[in-house]
């Protein structure tokens, strides 16, 4: 399980979110006390799969964006604590329903909720926590910032909707896939981004800076992650490299390969995703293809695209330590290909 | 499958919605129009799998609810129509996640959508539904009904989760079992009574009266339920006779069965409910010991008094059409069971 792609790394292109990590950390820690205190039931159940899957060592990047753009914009209540904890309350519950839609064993490196307490639960504790996030949005009285997370409440839905109805199709065209990756991922990242200069009272043009920021990151982000399923290690990915391929997944590396490959690589293909025939050494053969036609390299490449797009959104504000930390944060999200 | 258990009628207690629906009919056209618009989606399946529940003929008793008490409290606006819809969505999200749960294969006396579209659809489709649904809570504009309908989200989530973990239980106590349909069903009829009058900004006591007229009413509405599970006919019920049974629900006709039972009996239900070991005949066994005991019956009077509460809380309100309207409701849901 140890294949790892050498990409090109771009010099001085190595980001970091130790500068969001630090200057956020006292606000951080305050959206960790609330997540755990707004997952407490006497339902004993609840607490044990929610955090299960919360403390499970995600980066906490969505609500980390919320905090961060609302400093950005100079917000001076405390507003976005509860608005951070219900994006990762969203995140989490996505997380939660997507296992049983996948049928996932493992998440994060450690078993999928859904192997431990069953589908039911995980649909259930989902739910829960969906609720106890417009709760949160709620207790924080914006009207705005509600909508946005409730759109993205539904962009996101729609988008797994879409990608089970064309699940299997490896013809898949690229925009049909990015369209899927807007909605899946990218939506909430933008939400996240959004509703700090909300809450802040800022005018449409940062709300607009924001949002775009975390649209582009969060595709980066997502690009980032196809990439490392077919070349990182289990250690960096939490997960194990070819769970996307196992479970059948059409994401860019295959998007790139399928179409610049030979007919047989195509049947390949066919039969290993579509018909979800894997045989022994299929991962090699798929990494080995994919090398051929550098299809990693450009899903990183692609990556880099809208990590530039992200970056120049955030050209709108003053230079200030948490304009360059959301900026190392692009960098790092790409640089985790490495 | 005609089992018909004679159920003893108080004097004048046949009840009718017959009038909630002749006066809301103007504003239920415009709440099904909604629903039709809302249920759209680019992504096809969305569209199939939502009207497949939508338009299976439930009878929309909680959006009426909605619509009710607005009108009730004197509402004069047009936000009744969106929270009436989005009550619906819940109601129905919730009907999607719980046919996974259960693994139901009907609803509604239709195949459940899962058996048609699979348990992922299921699951996405009803998260969509409840993303739409705080959509449109949101352009109503009411921070309080939000907080009012999430806070119900959450505590159905919760209810059903507890459900889980308490599961197979024929020991349950009675209270348990109430509080947990408290949690299930009747949070959202109180949710849908109490954001009339929120939205027509009526004292406290109003929202409280309507408010205890929706928790006590849906009390009442799953108590018959549960009796009409062990001896209505399949028409009246939309899902077959024993469903409950062969899917080892602890009800309340179970509860009251197995405290007044013999050592012979509770072995009875030990085998066919927790340890799912049924055969033939013994939904007839199992109806014949309920007999026995009254619990059908008993369930019933229990059902009355919930509905004795409903029908206490509108004395508040001067008489009006509406008032008997949603007076008669009371009766025709207890008069479902003869």
């Amino acid at each position: 399980m140890g294949v790892v792609v050498p990409f090109e790394e771009k010099s001085g292109e190595r980001g970091s979110i130790d500068g969001l990590i630090h200057l956020l950390a006292g606000r951080m820690e305050r959206v960790n006390s609330l997540i755990l205190s707004r997952t407490g039931s006497d339902v004993t159940m609840i607490p044990e799969v929610a955090n299960h899957l919360i403390s499970s060592g995600g980066k906490r990047l969505r609500p980390m964006l919320t905090l961060a753009t609302a400093v950005l914009t100079g917000y001076e209540g405390d507003g976005d604590i509860k608005l951070a904890a219900s994006v990762e309350f969203m995140h989490t519950a996505t997380l939660l329903h997507d296992d049983v839609v996948d049928e996932s064993d493992m998440r994060r490196g450690k078993l999928a909720a859904r192997m431990l307490w069953g589908n039911e639960a995980s649909v259930l504790v989902g739910d829960f926590l969906l609720g106890q996030a417009f709760k949160m949005m709620v207790e924080v009285g914006s009207l705005e910032a509600l909508g946005v997370l409730a759109n993205a409440a539904a962009v996101i839905a729609e988008g797994e909707v879409w990608q089970l109805a064309a699940a299997k199709n490896t013809a898949t065209p690229e925009d049909d896939y990015l369209a899927v990756v807007r909605a899946k991922t990218a939506a909430l990242f933008a939400a996240a981004a959004e509703v700090g200069p909300i809450i802040a009272d800022r005018p449409k043009a940062e709300r607009a800076a924001c949002r775009s920021y975390g649209t582009n990151l969060g595709i980066a982000f997502q690009l980032v992650d196809d990439a490392l399923d077919y070349g990182g290690t289990s250690d960096a990915l939490g997960k194990n490299v070819g769970d996307d391929f196992r479970e059948g997944k059409i994401t860019l590396p295959v998007v790139l390969s399928f179409r610049r490959g030979s007919n047989e690589e195509r049947d390949f293909w066919r039969r290993t995703l579509e018909q979800g025939e894997v045989r022994e050494g299929d991962l090699d053969t798929a990494i080995a293809i994919m090398r051929r036609h550098r299809a990693l390299e450009d899903t990183i490449e692609r990556a880099r695209h809208y990590g530039a797009m992200a970056r120049d959104a955030l050209e709108l504000f003053q230079d200030s330590p948490m304009r360059q930390a959301l900026l190392d944060t692009v960098d790092f999200c790409i640089a985790r290909a490495h």
